[in-house]
């Protein structure tokens, strides 16, 4: 390998079939890239009862501050049709100036160009005025246990500490140089059982319905919106992801029906008051009944699904302003800085430092043919290469 | 056996184990009773693929109009907990001047009854002076395909006509007296299936989310009421029995949601009518989120469950009032002319004469320990030999 080419870098990743929890050579391919750049590689095997093995990699280079974390994840999500596959999704076959490959976008290529931008700015400059970590994670497609939160504890627990992070995540919808992620909403889910009472379709009065019950309470999360959207964030959303009552017989009213939901949300809440507005619609609407149409008010009961997702923006200057201006100056676009989209592993490492998502385009991620144009590979470098001398720069001066 | 004891009779039928499809002796017992008593009997065995075969009689004393049928049924609903009977469900124990056993009330009882009023006419007056039908099947807990329907179907087809049915089936809530049921609401069923597109709950814009859909559309069959009841029934009344997603992952919106519902509906509708009207409500909750937000109509489809149930109305004079006549001279009591509740095989019968309900308190029906007073029985029998000589004198001025 030559480590500023991050063409010939990524064909080796790709060529690494790490489907999530595979390592697949992954790891140890990247390790084999840096150790000759100076970097100090450690791979940490996480582990967790009733989930695999995973395995992650933390490289540094250097030992003193400031220290700029680049972050990102090498397992990719399963090939789905491989006979549906143009070219073979492990080849990295380059047709009509594209390479295709699983983890292409997603998100080998950002590691290839962020390896390859450190390795010119240390043919250039020699090594960086401060530290350069690479925190690589097996475990970002997955359940994500293993990846990024284990490693990042095992990282401060050993004294690691860094002053900025930047995600190579593809955050960019059409153009290299479109947009910058510098927050993400949160994430709250639920499960509503209403509990009815069972009885015959013809003598309603004797039941209890827990349709009528579960299409209250659901209704009554849906509207009102939550928000109209705020500054540095597009309106929180839920939706309705599944209402399930499971009665095959057309005569009987069930005595039970369940119903989940996810939200997304943005600034204007934090997941415990967001949970607060939730259980007033739902007590609200409970009751709603009884008033209007004597009806005994929904008896019903709300499971939180899992630990929610954080809502998170980075107001750093510096750091988004060394991102979007390298991007300025490589590319002649101005870069959104935008809060949309899914969560991602930023949501753990803003906890520990400043971060920033910035990577290539992400329109084939997770599609049969993920593919990227190999002259964004050359100006993602590019990009990389004048941002690490922007952010030393700055975090100098 | 007595033919006039409709005690003895019922503690015959009730050692039958006739829980359907089993004959179990039943109707052969019926057949030892009514033979003496001058009827010619027929048994009938329906078959059809895919159901068990299954034994109806039909018997008829006289050869002359008019012509009264009594209807009912031999076969009862299985036992359940057998254990937690007092007395052994096919025992007919008499303890405390009740009388034990499935099929009781629901409705070996009437039989049994309307058997003992029909030994004592002809043993007071001679035969009747028209002719007396039973219609008794061995189908009316199950399917009902080798039951009802096709036993009339066969009498039909070699030549026999009716002026009037009786059903024998445990009409009254509480006390013997209380009900004559002479009509019953219609029953129609569906299943909506409403298609949207998968995609991620973070992205919802690039969704279509079926729930969305479903709530609307069964939103709209819910409210308002079809109507506010008639002079002779009370409201019609949809309920939505299930409403089903399936989808397990909380990250994604699913791309399907299906909603049953079965309407109990009166005589302001006909089956036909009451689909427009139900395709119009869908029709215009599809289309409510175009204008008012800008949303693509709900794209759904109906598939109508069976073959409906319509309404029917007895507005026989003669046969009501010779039935709640004879009520009121034994009891005391005013029947209710009623028309609530579930659908009966009189649904069957009114397409070939007017048709009524009348016989037990119905409280212990399908229920572990089903029992009968033991006076109810001679009280029961005792209106139905009066109503059957009013009616014979009615029809005959
Ligand atoms: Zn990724
Ligand atoms: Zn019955």
């Amino acid at each position: 390998m030559t480590p500023t080419d991050p063409i010939a870098t990524l064909a080796t990743l790709i060529r690494c079939p790490s489907v999530t929890p595979a390592e697949g050579g992954a790891l140890s391919a990247l390790d084999a890239l840096l150790t000759p750049l100076g970097f100090a590689c450690t791979h940490v095997t996480s582990t967790e009862a009733g989930t695999p093995d995973i395995e992650n990699l933390y490289a540094r280079l250097g030992t003193e501050g400031p220290h700029l974390m680049f972050a990102g994840h090498t397992d990719v999500v399963p090939v789905g049709d491989a006979a549906a596959w143009t070219h073979g999704p492990f080849s990295a076959d380059i047709a009509d100036g594209q390479m295709y490959g699983r983890g292409a976008v997603d998100m080998k290529g950002g590691i290839a160009c962020f390896a390859a931008a450190v390795a010119r700015h240390i043919e250039k400059h020699g090594p960086p005025k401060g530290s350069i970590s690479f925190l690589i994670t097996g475990d970002e497609e997955g359940p994500a246990i293993n990846g990024t939160v284990k490693l990042l504890e095992w990282a401060a627990a050993k004294g690691e500490r860094w002053d900025a992070c930047l995600v190579g995540e593809p955050t960019n919808p059409e153009h290299l140089g479109d947009m910058i992620k510098i927050g993400r909403r949160g994430s709250l889910s639920g499960t509503i059982t209403v509990h009815g009472t069972q009885g015959h379709a013809a003598y309603p009065h004797l039941a209890d319905s827990p349709v009528r019950g579960i299409l209250q309470l659901t209704q009554a999360l849906m509207d009102p919106p939550f928000d109209a959207g705020t500054a540095d964030f597009q309106p929180s959303n839920l939706e309705v992801t599944t209402i399930d009552v499971g009665n095959p017989a057309v005569n009987v009213i069930p005595a039970r029906a369940t119903a989940s939901f996810n939200i997304r949300f943005n600034d204007n809440w934090t997941a415990d008051n967001l949970k607060a507005e939730i259980i007033t619609r739902l007590e609200r609407a409970a009751e709603d009944g009884v008033l209007r149409r004597g009806r005994p008010p929904v008896a019903y009961d709300v499971v939180w699904n899992e630990r929610p997702s954080h809502v998170f923006l980075t107001r750093n200057n510096g750091l988004i302003a060394s991102l979007s201006g390298a991007i300025s100056v490589v590319t002649g676009r101005e870069p959104k800085l935008s809060t949309t989209g899914g969560t991602s592993d930023a949501r753990f490492i803003k906890d520990h430092c400043p971060v920033v998502e910035f990577g290539l385009v992400g329109q084939t991620m997770h599609m049969v043919d993920e593919r990227v144009a190999v002259a964004d590979l050359e100006t993602l470098t590019a990009i990389y290469e004048t941002f690490l001398e922007r952010w030393f720069d700055n975090a100098a001066a």
